[in-house]
């Protein structure tokens, strides 16, 4: 049996290879966290159910401990015979992940009791979120289940996903690699969504844990396991409604001292909280108590998808701000200006530039800079954007730089070459300019500590095929981020501020 | 000399082959957005000066008409000899495109009035936005051209470029196809970053215009010629300040009668304000007077890049809506709660579905459906999207249809084949799909009358090398879009609604 390799650094103090040296150290959320084996109950043979597909993506997801698919008929799927009952089944599977249909939950859930679970993930929907009689349901198999000390994700959910552990107990078939992105979800699409975006910037999870209707385990049992998390530096959660709202706040703040929870808070509107009660029988509450009380709570709140993405990203890139006093570098004009605007929108401070930073900057900037702040280079050569975004960085003014534009690959032509060695080439030089100039901007942030935050267009020559996600992918190897709007990078300074000032209150 | 082929249709009322047949149709505008002719002022063959690289785009973007460069020292670059004065060049060119340094514009402008040139793009920079010496010389050269009956655009700006006359007079190297996109920017590189991510959408655009300092020509200007430019179908406008608010107001209200102009308006802060002085020496003005005057003239109005495109995108690819009555559907329960609550915010209707309209989803949709509005198909077939979206369309009580996702491309595989034929067929196979889902939703559209909104995942089996341009690219020959994100969807309908109600008004 395969145990879970967890590597050095960041991840020390991560559950580990507990399971390997000491028994006693599996606590309920290890089972889930970190499984060595689990059975899979409601397996089928055929592709167009949910019993294949998610047995599916277990299976390609490349699960490491032992797999028990079981089905009371019998079958075979994916190499895997199927066992007739959990009983027959050789171990007790640390972990069930159930997806047969709402009327044998109650014998399911049951069998797994006798077998001596106690952990499963409930992916069956028409309980709570259905009528009243569901909500009975649902009722009865958590009482069933907490008589029998068995801990539920669900139901009504897409299951959960586990990097580290190569566990991808879910319905659509999607692989985010391992990392430090925790996402917890009230909505399965949601929660896949956001661990689709950030593969898509190349950056992983360290867990995605769809919570459904959280008829036995809440949102906030997710963040108290989080925050202790080594793995784990940001948490970003989507969150419709909640069971217990003083107990959610109360460790939400606890877990906000230890790293930052981004989150959509929906279901706020009339239309909003409708939806939400069809989908996951959430209460929603009132925006305004959210909003007190969530700030009081140190989260950070995101409008929309795209706000939580950028939101992730600054946290796991970016070292918090002292203050609130931001300098500004730009290759163009307007992107100064709308960047000032966001920043002074949100209350950021774009402050007035001492002369002998203007002395200084005028040394080596061509006649016609701006002598304002954002320094604007005005079409000057884009690399002394490095030496504007130090001499800013140094300023013990400012508590941030926002650098709008990085210097960019200098190309003989504007088209690719048509010989694909040579286009590899060209390729290769244009992703390993663009890495450059992040991990020249990386090194500013780190000597002086301070946030240095880019948006940036990476213009490339026009060409068929796009070569975005490499340069993507070089830019988050430097453990950076390349927002694509000069307000965005405005939002994430303003959160990361906000975020840092309840730190220091504690 | 070569003409500018302007193809029927849609284009039938525009500028069109007027020079060929009738020379007495030549306006100043005409110069500017048809040219047959350019004389080069400043061209260099040095490759770091921006005399050399403007030249290169012009020769580059393959600009039909007649090219003439000029350099007192004369010289060749780019396969064109220099000529060595204006007098030398053996016609009047009915543009001429300026980067002479700011000490030779006063004679500069002289030469080109005494050849009896009307129509001057001033790229030069160093003058109003500089200091007060500065805007004493754009005082005398504006003076020079009026009296010679000359008009200009800029000085301090990035060019023009005008994809149907394959006029790209512009600093960096981008070739936007022709379109139906019309940019109007204070801001070049704000300018060109529209004009950058229209075309990775694959739209095109009819016009990019840079304004600069809006020495001579203001941006009322353009929007009044545009206003009748059969070419344009919408407007985006990036505007720091005003040089003549009321004109700009009387002219805007009257060209978005006619087709929508949709604006980022910065410099409402100080900390904007003052960089928008420094850019283009604009005078910002108050946001609550902009606020409301714009209303008032129907612009409508984005908050950042991302909102500016995306409500191009929907008022070029969608009929406006009657009214705000919404009806959602949704492949998953968390995407339709995002979309309740933002269409709620933004004060749309999501209507309340009537008995008739339930039980005739009833009649094909799986039993767990959410029976509300979000129509929430709960992981049930994704193909049944289209029949929701045709009864919701249908129904006389909703003006207008947000889809969240869109029936997907069944794959056999999670990952692409390695055989270069078969994966080719596959990704075919992708593109096709979805193509074929977006002309559904489009025909539903057509059919009713009412826009139908699209936000998606575009989900696609992993691979190394992206082609998600490929999707967009069909997407958009459907003159269709996908938003990535529920709220978008929300905030451009909103918008529509909000342009709609302008119109029916008057």
């Amino acid at each position: 049996m395969g145990g879970v390799k967890i590597s050095a650094g960041l991840h020390a103090r991560a559950a580990g290879n507990y399971f390997e040296k000491d028994r006693l150290l599996m606590t309920e959320f290890n089972r889930f966290f970190a499984p060595r084996s689990l059975a899979f109950l409601g397996a089928s043979s055929d592709t167009n159910k949910w019993g294949y597909r998610i047995l599916s993506n277990i299976v390609h997801g490349g699960f490491r401990g032992k797999i028990y698919p079981v089905n009371p008929r019998g079958g075979e799927a994916l190499g895997l015979q199927f066992y007739k009952s959990l009983e027959e089944v050789p171990e007790v599977p640390d972990l069930v992940v159930i997806v047969v249909p709402p009327v044998a939950m109650v014998d399911t859930i049951k069998g797994c009791i006798s077998k001596g679970i106690k952990a499963g993930v409930v992916v069956t929907a028409g309980f709570a979120e259905v009528n009243e009689s569901g909500a009975a349901a649902q009722d009865e198999m958590v009482a069933l289940a907490r008589q029998g000390g068995m801990r539920l994700i669900g139901p009504n959910c897409f299951g959960i996903l586990i990097p580290s552990a190569k566990l991808y107990a879910q319905m659509p078939p999607i692989f985010p690699p391992d990392g430090h992105i925790a996402v917890v979800s009230q909505s399965g699409n949601v929660g896949l969504t956001i661990a689709r975006r950030a593969m898509a910037h190349d950056f992983g999870c360290s867990c995605m844990v769809s919570i459904g209707n959280e008829a036995d385990l809440h949102a906030e049992d997710f963040l108290e396991y989080l925050a202790d998390d080594a793995k784990t530096a940001v948490i970003l959660a989507y969150i419709e409604g909640f069971k217990d709202g003083r107990r959610f706040f109360e460790i939400a703040r606890n877990t906000s001292l230890k790293k930052p929870i981004v989150m959509i808070k929906v279901g706020e509107t009339e239309a909003g909280a409708s939806a939400a009660r069809s989908h996951t029988a959430a209460l929603s509450g009132s925006a305004e108590v959210f909003g007190g009380i969530g700030r009081q709570a140190g989260i950070i709140r995101a409008n929309n998808l795209q706000e939580l993405m950028n939101l992730g990203y600054g946290f796991l890139c970016h070292p918090l701000p002292k203050g609130r006093r931001v300098g500004i570098a730009t290759l163009g004009g307007g992107w100064g200006v709308l960047a000032a605007d966001a920043c002074a929108r949100l209350g950021l401070d774009v402050v007035k530039l001492p002369q002998d930073i203007i002395k200084e900057l005028d040394s080596f900037l061509p006649g016609w800079w701006s002598r304002n702040n954002p320094v604007d280079l005005v079409a000057g050569s884009a690399d002394a954007i490095i030496r504007v975004v130090d001499v800013l960085a140094r300023y013990g003014g400012i508590d941030s730089v926002i650098a709008l534009g990085v210097p960019f690959p200098h190309l003989a032509r504007m088209t690719l070459p048509t010989n694909e060695e040579e286009k590899k080439q060209v390729i290769q030089f244009i992703v390993e300019s663009y890495s450059k100039s992040f991990s020249d901007m990386k090194a500013i942030s780190e000597k002086y500590g301070k946030p240095v935050i880019i948006a940036a267009e990476l213009p490339a020559p026009r060409t068929e095929g796009s070569f975005d996600q490499d340069i993507m992918r070089s830019i988050s190897k430097q453990n950076m981020v390349c927002y694509s709007m000069p307000d965005e990078a405005a939002m994430v300074l303003n959160s990361m501020a906000r975020y840092g000032e309840f730190i220091r209150r504690g």
